[in-house]
């Protein structure tokens, strides 16, 4: 199927022998056009991107940040990556504060003694050992926690029932999320011996979902644990709680154990299609090799680096490498504070200005439903031109509104123009940060759309001679 | 809303003062068939089954066979039933033997090491401290264990990745729990030092399904566990396992250990509304108590107990009594090998011949779609009249093979004439023997329309004066 594919491809970038497009692009825009087109619908049978997560799903496993399983991946995907041809393959390295749940059970104690399913959050310090027992006390929303007095939570187990909302868009979990980040040490600073929250997810299964918390110390540096224990419940196991508070006080015993380390090895992998006349011009696309340890780490992030690496792989196969350089990225470390993506506009502050666009892929592997971009005013006519060409595998033009995503977004802070493919994230939260984040919620039809998108925007952004950091022409 | 119901429930019953019912029935028959009615209606707005299964599943939570948590829900039943009124509330005791896990976790060892999402099947065997490391051999179905070769299993991990298909009847389960129950026994006379089996059940996620395993030993008589350790994986896991052995060969190390008692309490709780001319005929309708230690027991089988109390209530509150008794049998120690229904039979040995009718409901609580009945052939009549009732609310006319269910099985084994309402199973094995087996999992109005036909055959059973072991008529 994939050589099949590209053979076709060749053909049709070279647009000689097809009658339909007989005569060659008037120009070189044009070409560029129509060789995005052809890598796009190549894009839609592509397998090479589908067995980078399935191999690296299924012969890695979870990918925890600043763990062996990490540096296993990093590993495995150099050597993946070198196998494929691609030029420059290297690591670039860099240290995190290490957390690893060892242990973690939660009971309800007294006359309706049961367990809850819990996951601690990444950051979680650990309780004493045999665990801790407190009484409970609930809030709807984090709001309710900040504006409740100390005496009614000091020496509690704080627990906060704030919902999320599903969305298409993936907006729900800003709001949701703020209480993973923040309960500990708003709780903390009250006098709670702990914090649970109902998991950041829009499922309702017993799976609880992990993810990391606020464990900057007072110097705003992260440090491996946060002020108190910390874990999320399932909503199910919410619900009980809830249930059961509504019948009388209740005691929980919580017990965490974790193992810890002030600093651990992570780093970036990174990879290229060498470009020709312009080679020193850079179109990054990322996305995060580390994954939370619950699940395989499938559609946060493999996904991701599937769609990157396959995309990268149509364009790499070209008859002509494209002008500037794409660099893949695989960031390590995403999960526990965006490291990956800080080390690289730190390695990198010297040459940023020779990134001509980035992007990333992180928010699953369901289909790209809009194109968003963050260009310079005199360059939005760039992104109407990419809008028209994705517009035929069924994505919507976006505002300029773009901030890049997770690792990117640093770049776009500074300066660099970022490019958004809006994934469908519907049920994204249903497997985010749980044991069901595996290779088989992947639908690899959704999955090879962004592979297309993905071809498509890069090679234009690499072969185009675009600057997509133009500013309004004053004359205008 | 409940007794709002009612007060309209007794009108109808008494049928005087609603023009449309202005003339009371031409015979005792209508009448029995129209209260029947009557109470069906009102169980379309139940709240007492429901709020039953809530408070059970919530104030208890799981309850295993022969544990501390099953007599808890023994004392919690007796005291709730008592408090509603019903006649005659007692436990009927009996033992079991005993099995609980303490510890289970299954880790691929080697270049992939990963962990495996695991839970034991009921009667495992124990591994040997710090678990057992061995060489997986995998089957796509046990037939292909059945015939493999000693030499290919012996000192092996058996794995038997068979599916189950999804179905309305539930009728998948049949087939595809062959190889829960079985493995352990088949693979232990391979020489294999450990079974895991893909999950018996039909959703894809990362919580696998326990159930109970052929834990009789060489004399017929079930032991606490049976002779080698055996858990099931999640379907994701199985997929992974099935991913890595197609790459080459995959130990695992697997860790399991168990509690065991040879004799453990447990009981049958009986509640009954008590006959008028009658009472000494029994009309008995039946769920299970205990349930499986992940989830709370309410799909399996909080919702039959709430089913078939919530129909029994709605009968007692009728202004007269039916001629013959309602009997609610909570039964014990199902999960484990129906030991509950196997004491009632003994326990009532003497008196079978009294139980006009019976019939349980352990099947979820979804919608009746059926009403199957094992009637005498001189009683079909009796069938095809409860049935047109029934259509009212759905439910489509059966057969004549009814087997009773479970724990009543043993009752039509002995000639007691027993009706199945069938359920709608498409779902149930999504969530059957999982930590999802929760009280959301219950949708309210198909949980009612339960109440509605249990109420409504029960009544008409109780008051019908019908002999259902009646014998075809040799003249016609």
């Amino acid at each position: 199927m994939r050589f099949a594919a590209f053979a076709a491809l060749g053909v049709l970038a070279a647009c000689q022998t097809i009658p339909a497009f007989a005569e060659p692009p008037a120009d070189r825009e044009a070409q560029v056009l129509a060789t995005a087109r052809a890598l796009a619908d190549a894009g839609k049978t592509d397998e090479v991107g589908l067995q980078f997560v399935e191999d690296l799903t299924t012969e890695i496993g979870p990918r925890l940040a600043g763990s062996p399983d990490e540096q296993r991946a990093r590993d495995w995907a150099v050597a993946r990556l070198k196998a494929m041809g691609f030029a420059n393959v290297h690591v670039e390295d860099f240290t995190v504060p290490y957390w690893k749940r060892t242990h973690e059970t939660a009971r309800v104690v007294g006359a309706s003694a049961q367990p809850l399913i819990i996951t601690a959050l990444g950051g979680s310090a650990p309780t004493p050992e045999g665990g801790l027992e407190a009484g409970i006390v609930r809030f709807d929303v984090m709001a309710d926690l900040i504006a409740a007095d100390d005496a009614d939570v000091a020496g509690k187990i704080v627990f906060i029932d704030e919902m999320m909302t599903r969305t298409q868009t993936g907006d729900g979990y800003g709001l949701a999320v703020a209480k993973r980040a923040a309960c500990p040490k708003i709780a903390a600073a009250k006098g709670a011996v702990a914090c649970l929250i109902r998991s950041v997810g829009t499922d309702h299964f017993r799976r609880p979902h992990t993810g990391g918390i606020d464990r900057r110390g007072p110097d705003g540096i992260a440090k491996p644990i946060g002020p108190i224990p910390a874990a999320a419940l399932s909503a199910p196991d919410a619900d009980q709680l809830t249930r059961l508070l509504a019948r009388g006080p209740v005691s929980v015993n919580l017990d965490i154990g974790v193992e810890t380390a002030d600093a651990a090895p992570s780093g970036n992998v990174i990879a290229e299609v060498e470009g020709g006349a312009r080679k020193d011009e850079i179109v990054l696309i990322g996305c995060h090799l580390d994954s939370w340890d619950l699940g395989t780490g499938a559609i946060d992030d493999g996904a991701g680096c599937g769609i990157i690496v396959g995309a990268a792989k149509l364009i790499d196969e070209l008859p002509g490498k494209p002008e500037r350089t794409i660099r893949v990225v695989l960031y390590g470390s995403e999960e526990i504070g965006l490291f990956g993506g800080d080390a690289y506009a730190r390695q990198h502050s010297e040459d940023l200005g020779s990134h001509v666009l980035a992007a990333e892929s992180d928010h699953g592997a369901s289909y790209v439903w809009q194109f968003q971009t963050k260009f310079g005013d005199g360059a939005l006519d760039y992104a109407k031109k990419m809008q028209d060409v994705l517009a035929r595998y069924g994505v919507a033009a976006g505002d300029n509104l773009s901030g890049g995503g997770p690792d990117v977004g640093v770049l776009a802070r500074s300066g660099v123009p970022v490019v958004t493919p809006a994934q469908n994230g519907w049920d994204y939260f249903d497997y985010h940060h749980t044991p069901d984040d595996t290779f088989d919620k992947i639908v690899p039809d959704e999955f090879r759309q962004n592979v297309s998108v993905y071809a498509a925007f890069a090679y234009i952004a690499a072969d185009s001679g675009w600057d997509f950091r133009k500013a309004a022409d004053p004359a205008e």
